[in-house]
């Protein structure tokens, strides 16, 4: 295919599209604008950067390079370049050049989107001072830890109790700092049920982390977060409240939206406009189990998805069939991960369901270092199909969801999955890997 | 179902078989004749003994001790007690009570087989020597430990580069001895592919492993190994040279065999014999990938037949669908697993293939304690059906074998497995998993 593919972001969703495109077509002339100074980056290592763990600064998350995009792909990016609108039917987009302070249009024969996320900011009095900080992109991780050198962090309020919640916790804890975590709903972790929600709570406040929940935070002021329980003293807040997608170009182009806003796409990743496709954050996935469409903002998926629209943006033929809502994280030494649907996602989507929670150990009991993990499994009754799995457990438990996940695509019951020959030695788990022994377990609820 | 099981075998797949029966009918007498005075024991853990990381001697790996059996499950375990003879028309068993040097015959309703695998001996000089020990049973890894407790076993040599070769000799250069492998082959680990079992070998010799591959071991004299390159001293001899069914009892009752002399079964476990199961490593499976009867001597393999055949004989309905060839091993800090087919299994099938290996890390390259892994996928040219997998990597590579194992049940193609939803986080992996960009890879062969 000749002609212009405009690339608007240059994270996941963006670059792996444009990296694909040029791959499947050489002829094309390819733009990529990245409002921000970084291309291709891991935010998911954001916490461990803030954490300690990893060193290097902000470029030790960064994959592939602007340059390296040019040099290598012949992919022409700018960054510090925002996409400011988008008038499909001229086929041109509208740019602010943030480094020169100039604006320009530029012209294009198809278009790609992938304006990600930002940290979901809740109306609240002092929500934008600067002391409260969202953590979406590398950006915000460099204003973050400008901030934390800046200032004497001692005090840390995490308001939200979700994945990126838990681990910047623990990345302060880490740092030294005396944190506490903010989060209205009963339990942590929102994704998993409240049983196994319940063991990650403990497990962070093992850690240190004065965990409040069912505390909603009210307003801020410097050096303040107001809550539903007091005040809370914090020389940095750090929202974890989830994401909402970055629709605005997009809305204002006239592209169909759907969950929380994101941008519809067929399983070619094509948005409503024929020559605009999309990837990443900013965009709906299928999911597999409920089938329906989701909003799961991921990394995995910005990547897969980016492959997928860039095959077909490059004259290819791509599919992308949909998520079964996998997720992992390890959060103050417990590992956790999630496929599937939760008992509240069962009941949204209209499924009914069985469950069963093992506990059993990591490696053979008797094996040096072996570890607790519990594996809770849900399954349709009557037929057994599975619909999701939570495991929470120590290092080697969370990957296993993997299994899970993989049978979740193929359409498993729980009888297949304990039919599943699943690898064992003393090292490696019981005899009976526990993710079986949950299936077991659950097929005597059926 | 009324009267009496006979149940011959006292590991795995015999009280695995016993346990599930008691369970579906509370009113079958149930007799278990084991010849060693161990029942249910992981015999996969004896490296681990013998290496000294697990303690608390040959009962640190017994899982249920035959009281257990009886007072929990009303199981007459008889310990010491060998059946010498099988009579199916009369229903009934010869038994030798090594105890009390008495025998009998007791009469059975039905008769499940559970008399497993002995460690294959070849037929050379001085083979017979105290010295030299097969590993199977714990009164095997009792004879080994009673050796070397009283020999100073400096000089090991163990023949034979399988998964227990390699565990034996890493136990020894663990217990601080020289150890010298035998391998008549070009590699070890022959279940693997040479390009991937030349990794394992490679981490053993690092380790301090003396490996001799292409050598072939031709007899034996006290404190002598002769080989084809000449003679290695050896204080104990270790044989890993696989294990073949113990199936002279049944061969004589006439019941048919199969794969190395291994059990004929059906989907429920039951032999040639109507009222007769089986179960473990004496039996065949059906392999899923290669639709052939294979002889896989495996501890899950006997749970699970067990399991099956137990509930088959305690009146209720279950099946084995078979096996996909799953194995793991953690050797001298490498891990190493399989599933599937390899090269030489693909031809032995008549399955065309085409592979591809990738290197990768088993975390994000920038979290810390990252390491490599190796992944290998091999297809079906064309539509590109999964065959096998073989992941050779540090800790936390190789039980991602089991994402391919469930694949392989499901019938999954390189493009299925490329779409899974896999769990990411930079702690578990990089945002493509291994195993995703192994199958990403094979697709471009197709």
């Amino acid at each position: 295919m000749p002609g212009r593919l405009v690339v608007i972001g240059g994270d996941a969703g963006g670059m792996a599209a444009a990296a694909q495109a040029r791959r499947r077509d050489a002829s094309l002339e390819i733009v990529a604008l990245e409002r921000g100074a970084y291309t291709s980056y891991s935010a998911c290592g954001i916490p461990y950067l803030v954490g300690g763990e990893v060193t290097g600064g902000t470029e030790a998350l960064v994959a592939r390079t602007p340059q390296v995009f040019r040099d290598d792909l012949r992919i022409d990016v700018r960054t510090r370049h925002e996409a400011t609108g988008i008038d499909l039917e001229a086929g041109k987009v509208e740019v602010r050049n943030h480094e020169h302070g100039r604006s320009f249009s530029i012209g294009f024969d198809q278009l790609h989107l992938a304006t990600g996320a930002r940290p979901v900011r809740p109306d609240l009095p002092g929500i934008d001072l600067p002391f409260v900080h969202g953590v979406q992109t590398l950006g915000d991780a460099d204003e973050l830890l400008a901030h934390v050198r800046a200032v004497d962090c001692t005090r840390v309020v995490v308001v939200g109790g979700g994945y990126i919640g838990l681990e910047m916790a623990e990345a302060f804890v880490n740092r030294g700092s005396k944190v506490t975590l903010v989060e209205s709903a009963p339990h942590v972790l929102g994704s998993l049920d409240p049983d196994m929600a319940g063991r990650v709570g403990d497990a962070l406040r093992r850690f240190g982390v004065d965990v409040r929940t069912g505390v909603s935070v009210e307003s801020f002021e410097p050096g303040v977060a107001h809550t539903s329980v007091g005040p809370l003293a914090a020389d940095v807040v750090v929202l974890g409240l989830g994401v909402t997608p970055s629709n605005e170009l997009a809305v204002e182009a006239g592209l169909a939206t759907g969950v929380k806003g994101a941008l519809v796409v067929d399983q070619r990743q094509r948005t409503s406009h024929e020559a605009t496709f999309a990837a990443g954050d900013c965009c709906e996935s299928f999911h597999l189990v409920s089938r329906r469409a989701v909003h799961i903002p991921l990394g995995t998926h910005a990547n897969r998805q980016g492959r997928v629209a860039g095959i077909n943006l490059g004259g290819g033929y791509a599919t992308f069939p949909g998520v079964v809502g996998t997720a992992i994280t390890k959060v103050c030494g417990t590992e956790v991960a999630r496929t599937g649907l939760n008992e509240r996602e069962c009941k949204e989507a209209g499924l009914g369901f069985v469950s069963a929670t093992i506990d059993a150990t990591t490696k053979a009991g008797y094996y040096p270092s072996t570890g607790p993990i519990t594996v809770k499994v849900l399954a349709q009754p009557g037929h057994g199909r599975l619909l999701g799995a939570q495991i929470v457990g120590e290092a080697g438990a969370a990957k296993r969801i993997d299994t899970v996940a993989v049978a979740l695509h193929a359409g498993f019951t729980a009888d297949d999955l304990l039919d599943a020959d699943l690898a064992y030695a003393p090292p490696f788990g019981p005899v009976w890997d526990p993710v079986a022994v949950a299936a077991r377990e659950v097929l005597k609820q059926l």
